[in-house]
This record gives structure tokens, C-alpha cells and sequence, in this order.
């Protein structure tokens, strides 16, 4: 089974990235085959600062190396490196209905909350559909939210297949535990909020950030309600299982202040995050080594990808023949 | 000066394709730099069925080469031989409103007429500016109804270049005569209306479309009007200049028939047109050395079109390095 994911650019990697999907992407490595893609094109859409998209990107590969990414057994790398993902795009935007695209959720959310629509963001579903498709993906690991991108990956499949006969393979949605994860302000965590912890943010700014957890203002000597606070919520995802009990126990027993579950969540961040500080600290100064990995990938997909294109091409009557470099 | 056009494969050139932009293409092969491509990645939006679109590619090559396009003077290539159009479609996108495609003429058109819009359909617009702005053409023959378009793509290198600087070639429309060229039944020609008259049709069929063009029915002894009459516009484009004064005078004279006017269009087509028939047959029988003529061409754009998205990728920040062929 072929397992494809895409992680986008679009800033510092942090803890919802990692409990969303980043835990899972280097879990399944050991399972199944495993394709990575460092979104770049799709970064377009909302980094439009040439130098900050380059680090980005590397910052990407940098995080997932360093979290336990081992490119011997995934293949991480860069989205424009398989630059036919895009014409599969336009293949695929040929037998795509325009309503499919008005009815997504993500897009109709950005445009809510008074993002000016670019044709990048409204295109979006279609290159998302593209990565997954050309790659014959079984399976894409998401959260709930991305389901709907899964259903209209399947819906484009199905309308290519029907016209052109059974090229693409309909993929399905991993569902994984999709924790909610909060931000420091106790909205989903997320960089549009502004309210994220970063995976690698410098130890003293996030100690500040984690003590800085929006909580209510129950007294210390009061009882607690674990279940309704942030802080409980982020030592449920980094505190090992058998820890948990205790702390909800002090939470209900009145006493404790908030304070002291957040410096527990911060130790926790530090013995998971922290350690790896030195990991990615050490790909930073490989860059070249870095560089080969990415390269590497990108020449596996590219073995998968160019295939699938060319039967893609065949069914629907793109001939081709002058690609030979100039 | 660099100019470019495409020219859709999307179904047999006829006398509307021929005055409308084919004459004005290969008389430019002369003048300037000049560059068509066979446009089926846009044919895809209208042809759904591989072999004829095939069959349809092939087909505006064989007709370019048999009305006098000289592939040691013009490059004539695929539009799917530069894939890297569909790359910079991707880009175009992200920095494109939506507002303005939903204000494109052709696609309001065709969705007035019903068609039910597909996603390539809405999209047309940026595959169309991406295949001008990937060469940095300066001037692309158009028709009046097609200056909407290059007004777009000139908007889009605006975007382009005013978020990444100074990259992009801003293109000027080349207005050609752009006659009126009626169909058979009096309507534009086109091939949506199906009431073409084709550049190689065989004989019988096509004397028999030009005897069946719609007039009016003033009887043969009336004087006539040569000016709301269809049969007396294609004199006006198949005649030579100074044979009009004689038809225009048997028109207001009276005593004429449309059948005699009819039959001397179909006399000036064959002379024009069925004289080239044996060129085209020759053509066709040669078909490795087409192949060769547009594998040439696909060379020569391309060595123009990729240095084109080097700077693009560098512009935005689109790092690759893994693209070497697997």
C-alpha cells in the first residue's frame, strides 16, 4: 500500500502539525511505503516572498529529519521537483465540474473570513488532487477537516476514468486520531491565529508562550475541571498515559495552580522537542547531504510519476515527442 | 520581435480560421520571429476522445504546412512538448483574482450558451497567458474578440512582476484585418455554428455547402445588394481586388443569379484551396518528417521557454533540483 502526504511550507512546523499528522507520517514509514512532498507549489498561494519560501522548505525537510523522518524508508521531497504534478493538474481541471471547486470548505472558510480569493486558492483542490493521483496513492493519511479533499480526489478520478477509461487510482482517507490540539489562546492551534507552539522554537520564548495558556480564573485552592482547560488538553497529548490520572486527580482536588501544569507541559515539550533540537541542528549543517536526500526522493517519485503521465496522456490523445532537453 | 499564437485542434481549419488568423500567421513567418504551437492541451476543454484528438493535432500541422508555413522560418511545435506551460499556469494562478476570470467574455459566452462549465473552461484564460508569457513573446495576432484575452495576460505579468519584479514580457495584441467571414447560413463562421466551409474538404461536399449558402430571394432579374449578401463576402475575400467592381455592378444591375456568384466562389476556392490538396496529401504521406518539423520546433521553444521559468522558479522562490530525468 502507497501512502501519500503533502506538507505545506507555509510556516514554522508546530505542535498541531505534529499531532495532526507529522507523529503519523513517521509512524507509518514502518508500514507501508511512504511519499512526502514538501508543498511548495502550493505554498504559492500564501508565501509570496521568494527567500522566506526557500527556508521554509528547507526548514520542512530540516523538522522532518530531525522528528525521525528516515529517508531510507519514506520518500520526502519537494513538490516542484515532479513539476508534471501541474500538468496533471490541467488534465485533471478538463474534466472538473466548476461547482466541485465552489463547494469546498476550505475555500468558502478562507473567502468567510475575507481572504480575496486568488485563482491559486480556488485551484487549490485540483492540484491537491494531482499530488495524490499521480503518484496511484491508496491511501492519504488526514484529519477530518481534509476529508472533503479526498472525496472530490476520488470525484476527479472517477470523472477522468469515466471519459478515459481506468487510468487513476481512487485513493482513500487514512483517518487518523486527529486530536484537537489548542493554541495558546484556545482555538485549534494554527499559524493563521497566531496562537501556535512551534516545534523548534528557541526554549526560553516557549516556556513564555506555554505560560501564557489561556485559562479561567478559578482560584488556586478551588477545584479544577480538567476536561475544559487547554493546559490539561496539552499534557493529555505529551504526558505518558499512566501520568494522566494524577493530574486530573490535582485538578479536581482544588490546590494547584494552573502554573504548575503548564511548567509540566513545558518539561514535556522540552524532553520530546528539545532533545531533537541537536538532531536538527546537525542537518542544518549538512546541508548538502540535506539537498541529496530531497534529490533522491525526488528521483523515486519521479519513477512512480512519469508512468502514470504517460498513461494519462495516452488516454485522453496528448501526444507528446520533443520533451528531449534542449 | 517575438510573435506568437496558438491554433486549437479542435476540429478541420476552415475559410473563418484561414482569413481569420492562418493567412495573417503565415505572412508573419516573413516579418518577424514567430512562433505556433498546436494548442491540445486547450482542446482537451472541447475534444474528449484521444484519437481524434490525435488525429486532430496532426491534422493542423499537415494543413500549416500545406498553405505555405515554412518550418525553416516559423516554429511550429505541440503545446504538450513544453510541459512547463502547465507550471506556469500553477503560478499565474496564485497571483490572479478570480473576479477576473468570472469576467472573461469567452466564458461567459459559452456558459450563456449553456455550456455547462468545466474547471479547464474557467481556467482557459491562464493556460492561454502562460503559453504567451513562457516565451516572452511581444505581439500576438488576435482578432478583436480575443483582445479581452491578451488584456488579461498582460494583467497577469502585471501581478506577476509587480510581487517579483521585473520577470515577465508585457505582450501587445497585433491586430489583424480581422474580416467578418460568414458561415454557410450567414451566422460568424465557426465550428460550433456548423456552417463552415473547410479548407480541405473534398470537392463534391464542399461545392455543394458553397451552392447551399443562405441569400435572400430576390428573384434572379432584381437588382441585388452585394452588401448584406454572404455570398458576396467571401467574393470579397477569395476574389482578386479588382474582379469586386464587375460583381458589385451584375449584383445592383439585376439578372444575375446568387447560383452564378455561388459558382465562382467554389471556382476561387478551388483555385486557392484544392490547389494545395496535393501538398497536403504529400505531406501526409511523409509523416516521420512531420514529426521531425515539430520536434524541431519543441527544441527551439523550448530553449526559449525554460531559461523563461529558471527566472520564474528563482522570482518565487521555487526551489528544484531533482528534476534530472529518473
Amino acid at each position: 500500500m502507497r501512502v501519500l502526504s503533502g506538507i505545506q511550507p507555509s510556516g514554522a512546523l508546530h505542535l498541531g502539525n505534529y499531532f495532526g499528522a507529522m507523529r503519523q507520517h513517521i509512524e507509518l514509514q514502518h508500514q507501508y511505503e511512504a511519499l512526502y512532498f514538501i508543498a511548495n507549489y502550493h505554498t504559492l498561494t500564501s508565501v509570496q516572498d521568494p527567500e522566506q519560501l526557500v527556508q521554509l522548505t528547507r526548514d520542512v525537510a530540516l523538522d522532518y529529519l530531525a522528528m525521525g523522518l528516515d529517508p531510507e524508508k519514506a520518500c520526502l521531497f519537494r513538490q516542484s521537483d515532479i513539476p508534471e504534478v501541474t500538468e496533471l493538474t490541467w488534465i485533471l481541471a478538463t474534466v472538473t465540474g466548476k461547482g466541485l471547486l465552489e463547494r469546498a470548505h476550505s475555500y468558502k472558510d478562507k473567502t468567510a473570513r475575507g481572504i480575496s480569493p486568488s485563482m491559486g486558492l480556488f485551484c487549490y483542490p485540483i492540484l491537491m488532487a494531482a499530488d495524490i493521483l499521480i503518484y496511484r496513492s491508496n491511501a492519504v493519511p488526514v484529519g477530518k477537516d481534509q476529508v472533503q479533499h479526498i472525496e472530490m480526489t476520488q470525484d476527479m478520478a472517477g470523472h477522468f476514468n469515466t471519459i478515459y477509461g481506468d487510468v487513476l487510482v481512487r485513493p482513500e482517507p487514512l483517518l487518523g486520531e486527529a486530536p484537537v490540539v489548542p493554541g495558546i489562546d484556545g482555538q485549534k492551534m494554527s499559524k493563521s491565529y497566531g496562537n501556535t507552539i512551534e516545534l523548534f522554537g528557541a526554549p526560553k520564548a516557549t516556556r513564555k508562550r506555554i505560560m501564557a495558556i489561556v485559562t479561567d480564573s478559578t482560584p488556586v485552592e478551588d477545584p479544577k475541571d480538567p476536561e475544559t482547560c487547554n493546559v490539561f488538553a496539552l499534557l493529555k497529548l505529551l504526558a505518558p498515559a499512566e501520568e494522566l490520572p494524577e493530574w486530573a486527580q490535582r485538578y479536581r482536588a482544588g490546590g494547584m495552580g494552573y502554573g504548575d501544569a503548564k511548567k509540566r507541559v513545558y518539561e514535556l515539550y522540552e524532553e520530546q522537542f528539545g532533545t531533537r533540537r541537536e538532531a536538527r541542528a546537525a542537518w542544518a549543517a549538512r546541508p548538502d547531504d540535506v539537498e541529496d536526500i530531497l534529490r533522491a526522493g525526488a528521483r523515486k517519485a519521479r519513477a512512480i510519476a512519469e508512468p502514470v503521465m504517460e498513461d494519462v496522456r495516452a488516454a485522453c490523445g496528448i501526444v507528446t515527442g520533443g520533451r528531449a532537453p534542449v
